[in-house]
């Protein structure tokens, strides 16, 4: 923030002094202007929350003699003018550069293109690029915020892509939510793309668009809600049965939640052998015996849940080796989790608010994960997507594959060695550069070093 | 090229000099391995054309022992992985700053977007990206190449973009040539954008795409094939009428060429003053009192050839003070030019062969411009397309108008300053830095310094 304050060295003093009883810790204070009578200064610091900061200037303020001119929040200064950029990776110097990056050479590349498009990958950037696609209906816990509002989020996307990757992703926001028109619209951007990254699309429309999408492109099409989260979830998955001594083919699961994420994540524990998962929903626990179930739920209902368990959650957890939630704040109860298995694992994955506080969890169970950076196991997608897209581009694959979310799991889990793992380390550090390397060569089949 | 020689010394200096008696020029030699056998040698030269250059490695190998293992184009290795990448503007070293660019903090400015979406340009990428989209129907010379061989025309239309007015463009290469697909496709896509460059899209359906795509989008719509071309061409039509001492208002133009570039040369001439102007297409002379004239061709007679002059481009040029090629090679015949008027301007601009040689126009003609960058007078849309998008994306501009397309012919113009006009000199480089800022301030309005 940036004070006017009277030319008083003491002012400045009492200013920080009354910012840091307040809970705020102030990082930097400069003086960008002083006068005699006054001087301007631009305190920062660092807030518990929005609401914690939205209070700091009035305390700032009531030191005498102090003015708060303006406020600024240092997340949106940093997204001022958006997060990434274009840059050229050919030199544009003379004549004789943009004679060969630009008309008359190009011509010539392009000619050669239209007679053997095979080599369309190796001669423009359609070999290292990826469309982040949304229809902003979906975005984080923020709802269906729309397309526009939804652009920083696949800007930060596109960013990441870059950083643990080196792919370079563009954001492209839809003015749509139609289900046929944003699968047509891919399609005719595909020509451009080697890889399709779905984001923040809400179900069911997000299942279907890349069904459609997958069957007509020749090019892969990932939904990182359904299938990122799917894949660290049982990478973090096989780490916690290995500190429990569990084996997967053995174990029950408990899933809250039936939207896009659950339904990935059950699709891939079922490939990866779970025997006996029950899906939770709104509805209560899904089941092939319930014939009021319609769509989706009817559907889940008969590939899981062989022990036919009807209820709600509290029924489904009972005798249940895992929780996992991605559903709502706060509607795992304390008291249920003694009712698990012994060794209970409880993946409480909803955003920003988990299913239950990771503390309270781990009074009752083993190992517990969340999708919170400030406890230990964070479920992060980055994690999965940058692996998994570097390897199908390598790879110049056309479909993703089952098999290949598998091995991308595994390969996530394997760099968490066996003297590294505990309880508190299932999963590794999103920046450790092995995870993207060893997920990249899982999916492209590469030989690893 | 890359050579396997016997381990002679003279028989390198034998192939540079087989290359030089050939006409290429011999700019490097790198001797890459060397065996007491063998050695390899890449040989890096330059030809006349394609074919000289395919002729070479011939020439390399009448040198005894010589023996050509590869051939690499220059150009093509430029073109490898694609010209442009993203970059991230924000570090992303470690947590703090992912929990800012990215999930949690991103939220928080997704949030503020979502309630006040007029600062969407300002918090992202918006503000300063273009979408450069093509269908690939009718790409420079090559026709109608499709999308995907089109890619690295609009990669490299993208680094100039950078390169010259800084901003971000991104290729979006269109998997379909209906016009009401093409125009659903960028409204769909226009949430990212801050202006949209149609480009290489085949008339008469870019006409139609672009004025659909003005009435529905509040972002700037710019068909450069068509409007970047007439800037260049009136502001080198305004400064070659200083060189011979003629009004706009008192001139006659034949305008050869009546698709996208010729139809959009003539509205913006008409708008500039110019009195008469003679279009002529492959049925001859538009005139209003010829009634076999059917689509645009009868809406350009109606609006222009006040004098109703049938015929050929041969009777268009008579009494002609300037002739405007946008048409095909050699349609202009040199003994033409003596029945225009004096001190007759010739625009050759078709590419990359002209309506007629230069050179050979030269001989009647006072003031004489083309396409091509070996002759004086390049005609390059360059001049144009940065500093017009510069300036809509500085001013936030929904929409482009006629008076922002006269303006900034103008500062072209006028980029050229009287001491250094000439006939050989009417409009400046395209590495004169000073011109996309002035195009900039004239498109947006701002004051010059």
């Amino acid at each position: 923030m940036r004070l006017h304050t009277p030319a008083n060295p003491g002012v400045i003093g009492a200013v920080a002094t009354a910012i840091g009883q307040a809970g705020g810790i102030v990082t930097a204070i400069d003086v960008t202007e002083s006068t005699h009578e006054k001087l301007t200064v631009d305190v920062t610091c660092s807030a518990g929350d929005a609401e914690h900061a939205a209070s700091l200037p009035g305390v700032a303020e009531t030191v005498e003699g102090v003015e708060v001119y303006r406020v600024s929040d240092r997340t949106f200064l940093l997204h001022i003018g958006g997060k990434i950029e274009v840059s050229s990776k050919v030199p544009l110097r003379n004549r004789d550069d943009l004679s060969m990056a630009y008309t008359p050479g190009v011509g010539r590349v392009s000619r050669a293109l239209a007679e053997k498009p095979e080599d369309i990958p190796r001669l423009t950037i359609k070999g290292n690029s990826v469309a982040v696609v949304t229809d902003g209906s979906a975005v984080l816990g923020l709802g269906n915020i729309g397309p526009g509002a939804a652009l920083p989020v696949m800007e930060g996307k596109a960013a990441l892509f870059k950083r643990f990757a080196n792919i370079d992703a563009w954001p492209i926001c839809l003015d749509t939510q139609d289900t046929d028109e944003i699968v047509r619209a891919v399609e005719m951007i595909a020509p451009g793309f080697g890889g399709i990254n779905l984001e923040d699309i809400a179900a069911p429309r997000c299942f279907e668009i890349e069904a459609r999408l997958r069957e007509s492109l020749d090019i892969p099409v990932f939904h990182d809600d359904q299938h990122g989260t799917a894949i660290v979830v049982l990478a973090a998955l096989t780490n916690a049965l290995r500190v429990v001594g569990k084996e997967i083919g053995e174990v029950r699961i408990a899933l809250n939640g039936a939207g896009a994420a659950g339904t990935a994540i059950c699709n891939l524990l079922l490939a990866a052998g779970v025997p006996d998962i029950v899906m939770v929903d709104k509805v209560g626990c899904l089941s092939s015996d319930d014939d009021t179930l319609t769509g989706s739920h009817a559907e889940l209902a008969i590939r899981t849940n062989p022990r036919k368990v009807r209820g709600t959650l509290e029924d489904a957890l009972k005798g249940a080796d895992v929780f996992i939630g991605v559903s709502a704040p706060n509607i795992l109860k304390e008291e249920w989790i003694p009712t698990m298995a012994d060794d209970a694992v409880v993946f409480a994955l909803a955003n920003p608010d988990p299913e239950i506080d990771p503390a309270v969890a781990g009074r009752h169970a083993a190992v517990v994960a969340s999708g919170r950076s400030d406890y230990p196991n964070q479920i992060n997608n980055v994690l999965a997507f940058p692996g998994v897209f570097r390897g199908l581009l390598d790879a110049r694959a056309s479909d993703v594959t089952t098999e290949m979310l598998l091995k991308a799991a595994e390969a996530i889990a394997l760099t968490v060695g066996d003297h590294e793992l505990n309880a508190s380390f299932i999963i590794p550090s999103v920046f450790n550069t092995e995870v993207t390397e060893a997920v990249a060569d899982a999916i492209s089949g590469r030989e690893r070093d």
